[in-house]
């Protein structure tokens, strides 16, 4: 096997230790190990096999994810998996499925808002699967808005139950994932009605289907929302669909941690800070923010890798092509997603760290940093999850025509992760927030309240509005503190800016509501200067291995230059730089360029994705890429037959002159 | 039916002449007439239904591909449909299928490049569909550089023959559409060689597979290529590979209307220009700009409607909720693609008589405008078609999450259009080639040779290098010849620092591969100019109807304005405006927006889609979108069954504690 490797010549070119950037990479020595050992298992098993799922019938899609969960669970239990290795091991097969929310949403939902005792009651079936939950919270009218959803759970104090009812159409449960076919139980997000009041929406645990025969219990319609976007993909996950018609539970299943409901019908507000819910909201972020660096690197390892094996155009004297790699047209867009992949993992880093701090802060009572990480946490779940998606997307367009065949893997990559830009959060509502938090930042200058965290650098607001970069020759790019300088002295400027047209409109909602595409990108401003202060905070770290911290500066530096380049009407328009000085900057990203250009592949090997992780023919490590390419297209079914299927009737009668009835 | 318009509140809102509106976008009367009776005539037709497309497998689908295009075939011989109407009624029945590439490619392939005779043996066949035909030119390692293909033609003079062969793995011929499964014949293109000399490549017509039994003929190696990006989509097509083994063929099968080859084996350039291949070419790009503006106004007509039907937050007292269309972050990102759609229909508009035009020159052997005529096709094909792909998405998210459903039709939309990025010239290959073409116009500037057509205006280069825009208000960006300097001077200023920077490189070549990026940031400048010229000119034009010239007004502002935005960078570093009146032209769209609001249903009601054509849950014309969402839920295949096939064997011994084999 050794013998066959397209892309060793590629490999000897990196000029940097690619073992020591793969535990740079993984966040730890113990973190890779894990990720390696787990990763290799999945990809020797074979029941894990993922080549063919494309080609699967919806049906035959979801039977074969249901045997890959169960046989994944075998596995855990027999191997004694710790919960790290358990989760990395899910993450690896690597196929949407109910376990995702069971673990990922209903046992935290109920960790998060239930009470000692229902912990007690519920988790340890949950814990062993006795029971498998999803998160019903989405109705058909009602996504973004959660104070607007219509199921009702009314209490009724002669039975002490609640009865969970479907009022309307709109007020159907739609989307949760594993709802359509396989949980036993639901979390169901309602409005409590006790004695006549509306009290908003809580959470109910509710049972769903029968343990003995799993069919849906009396007063329940359920079943699954059908096709979701491209083949494979998320059609693996039963999104459901689900109707309540006057059920019943106990009164002991209304999750009771924050808010409780009496035998005798009393609503009470519990004495639990509600902020506390915010320590899970981070994490739940933490965690998009890592799927983002995640996805984005499979994609730009498909790519990267493929442009050193593909070659077009520039043959001299009848020798090879030129690698396209070499052009610097795809630099151009290539690169620059390298650099933010390596930026989101930091950042996600970075996030882990701040869901810690914020823990400990909550248990002190310390609620002062809470609005601040909202912000933060939010403006960085849509700005890395929006880049991705458009980045893998570019991605499978740097690979040309062959990265439309669904065993390039990069349709698929896209497809299943677009929902990240939607969910938890629409990405647009979620930037409109953050510029809501800028606003209220800049209306609280000079009050004597001092910005803290990653809004810290508005207290220095005087001073970045008229600062001077002082670039003056392409180098001077490479300095940290002016690439930090421009992107706070641009961020500044853009939320203050936006502050003072709001200001002008008589009633401050309307000046929200008319300028609300202004906030979002001065938010968009705020949070790309988070990544880059983090990227270089890390830079500031010891990170050792020959060469690793050289080739992460270059990277970081591609980062903030691309963005600057991006977004140059942000910056030259708010005079925070010159157009002489974007220039400048134009032309340092093309040296940099340079320097990505001999460890591309080496950067992206430090990814230490598997062939069977990766799932694309184009990326595959060995770079052997057209044998394998040709070999896969005869695994089609159309080419079970030679003849195909319909031939005799509708081809044949065409070719025949069988169809015409009348002269042309 | 009519009781059930939840639009037509909407409706009543328009302030102009919808009719008038339908015959401005089709371009006349009797378009419009046209397309509107062959649309309803496939709508009605229950062989043509494709809400059930996405959830075949792909044997399922291809063979509903077939049967799709055999009663297609059928009922234009009965109904003795006109080769205009005909071409609709494919259009119309919206499944890709070998049909498109027989009448768009192996056809034009023969009339363009074949002799009188070969043209009177072939063509009376291809248009009876006696023999069914494709293209087959990219192969496995050859896409955009045709020069590069391996496939052989040799000339064998002992018995009047070419021998064509496929001497590599990565000389298979890969891709083409309809050969998979299908053709008859191909048109293979192949390097002629004769006497052991290469002379490029040319066309051959090859039979492929039998016409009696449909086998493929001895030498011949013929499947499909294996599942693509989507489900449905694109997966209805037979994507075919193809591999010679010294397959013979007559010497009077290549296509000699360009270059002969003797029966003595010797070859000959005919005296036909060259050149005149390049009307078809603009012929082809023309219907590219076409289909984008169709494709565009699809997702923009879905995102429209459903955006008026959806309400998310901003309830007052308990009434319903807000619109979604009138929020501006949502007419921020949603009324530029409408904009974008008019004006890509428009300068559709005007490549067709600048196909018209060319051709006569062509005739009378006028070749002067060719380069222009090249450059200009390129980068509108380019631009176009990358903006649609991307729109297309926007028009997803624009939806929320249930555009991420494949009943909302934009998964397959987005899937079935994105070839057109890299199809006849990858978009970013395409853009260097319009970039060469202004340095050369940039570097002839002052040399007597005056630019002509769209480039006209670098001959007032001198005077666009240091114009000043005269935007004092935000009205003043309405003017038409405000617009046209600011895109004039961008443009000219771009291609003339981009020439300068090229220059300062020892060598032209390594400028211009070190500056790509630049270059196609100029062309993108120089393309955008064009579209904007082309709707102002449009509006210079009679235009019938009530409020219908008023609204394109609006639209083309729009456009104009939103593009401004979007590319702020170039026009405030080049000095083409200020940070002032950029902040006006923002203003001033804000303003425009408003405008369109009432109208934004009736300006997609204008494109005169029917809902079977429109293939969306969330675009219906009358806007009944959830309880349809609900019915469609229930036809999944997952859905035939309440407990899903898997429960037995994968889910029950989870629940039952069967699969542990140890104690967690």
């Amino acid at each position: 096997m050794e013998a066959l490797d397209y892309l060793a010549e590629e490999r000897r070119k990196a000029e940097f230790d690619v073992e020591e950037m793969k535990i740079a990479w993984a966040g730890s020595r113990q973190a890779y190990e894990i990720s390696d050992r787990v990763s290799r298992l999945v990809a020797s098993d074979p029941v894990f096999r993922k080549d063919n799922r494309t080609m699967l019938s919806r049906k035959d899609l979801f039977k074969d994810t249901l045997k890959k969960a169960a046989h994944a669970w075998k596995r855990i239990i027999e191997l004694r998996l710790s919960e790290e290795e358990a989760s990395k091991l899910r993450f690896f097969v690597d196929q949407p499925v109910f376990t995702d929310l069971h673990w990922g949403m209903f046992i935290p939902a109920i960790k998060g808002s239930g009470t000692e005792e229902q912990k007690a009651k519920w988790l340890p079936l949950a814990y062993k699967m006795q029971i498998i939950g999803c998160y019903a919270q989405t109705e058909l009218g009602h996504g973004s808005n959660v104070q607007g959803l219509e199921t009702t759970a009314t209490f009724d104090p002669h039975t002490d139950e609640f009865v969970i009812h479907s009022p309307t159409l709109t007020s159907s449960k739609w989307w949760p994932g594993g709802l359509g076919k396989v949980s036993t139980h639901a979390v169901v997000y309602a409005r409590l009605i006790t004695d006549g009041q509306d009290h908003g929406v809580h959470g109910f645990i509710v049972q769903l289907r029968s343990l003995d025969d799993h069919l849906p219990l009396p007063g329940i319609t359920v079943g699954d929302i059908g096709m979701k976007f491209g083949s494979g993909a998320y059609n693996s996950m039963d999104n459901g669909v689900l109707r309540f018609d006057h059920v019943r539970i106990p009164r002991d299943q209304m999750l009771m941690g924050v808010s409780q409901v009496t035998r005798e019908g009393k609503f009470m507000q519990s004495d639990v800070p509600r902020q506390l819910v915010y320590g899970t909201m981070v994490y739940v972020r933490q965690k998009i923010v890592a799927d983002a660096s995640c996805a984005l690197s499979r994609a730009v390892c498909i790519a990267t890798r493929y442009s050193a094996v593909r070659r077009q155009f520039g043959s001299h004297n009848g020798g090879p092509e030129t690698q396209v790699i070499d052009y610097k047209t795809q630099q151009n867009r290539l690169f620059p997603l390298l650099a933010s992949a390596y930026a989101f993992r930091f950042v996600g880093e970075w996030l882990k760290w701040l869901y810690t701090d914020v823990t400990q802060r909550l248990q002190a009572n310390d609620f002062s940093t809470l609005p601040e990480v909202h912000a933060c946490t939010a403006g960085l779940k849509s700005i890395t999850t929006s880049a991705t998606a458009d980045a893998i997307e570019e991605c499978r367009k740097l690979c040309g025509g062959h990265g439309y065949l669904s065993s390039s893997g990069l349709p698929e990559l896209y497809a299943v992760y677009i929902p990240a830009c939607t969910y938890e959060g629409d990405n647009v509502v979620l930037l409109l927030q953050v510029g809501r938090f800028l606003m209220k930042t800049v209306s609280q200058l000079g009050s004597g309240k001092k910005p803290v965290g990653t809004i810290a650098y508005m207290g220095r607001a005087e001073h970045l509005l008229q600062c001077r970069c002082e670039v003056q020759r392409a180098e001077d790019w490479l300095k940290p503190q002016v690439i930090v300088e421009a992107f706070e002295a641009r961020a500044a400027r853009m939320a203050v800016a936006c502050s003072k047209n709001i200001n002008k409109f008589p009633k401050q909602e309307d000046g929200f509501a008319e300028l609300s595409a202004d906030l979002a990108e001065a938010a968009v401003a705020h949070c790309q200067l988070i990544v880059v202060s983090k990227f270089i905070e890390k830079l500031q770290q010891d990170i050792p291995g020959k060469g690793v911290k050289r080739q992460l500066e270059i990277l970081c530096s591609v980062y903030a230059l691309s963005l600057l380049h991006k977004h140059l009407g942000d910056f030259v328009a708010s005079g925070c730089i010159t157009p002489e000085q974007g220039a400048l900057a134009n032309e340092q990203l093309r040296l940099l360029y340079s320097q990505v250009r001999p460890n591309a592949i080496a950067l992206v090997d430090a990814f230490n994705y598997t062939d069977h992780y990766l799932g694309s023919i184009l990326g595959r490590y060995d770079g052997n890429v057209y044998p394998k390419l040709y070999e896969e297209a005869w695994k089609d079914p159309l080419n079970e037959t030679v003849v195909p299927d319909g031939y005799h009737d509708y081809i044949r009668p065409i070719l025949k002159q069988h169809i015409r009835v009348a002269r042309l």
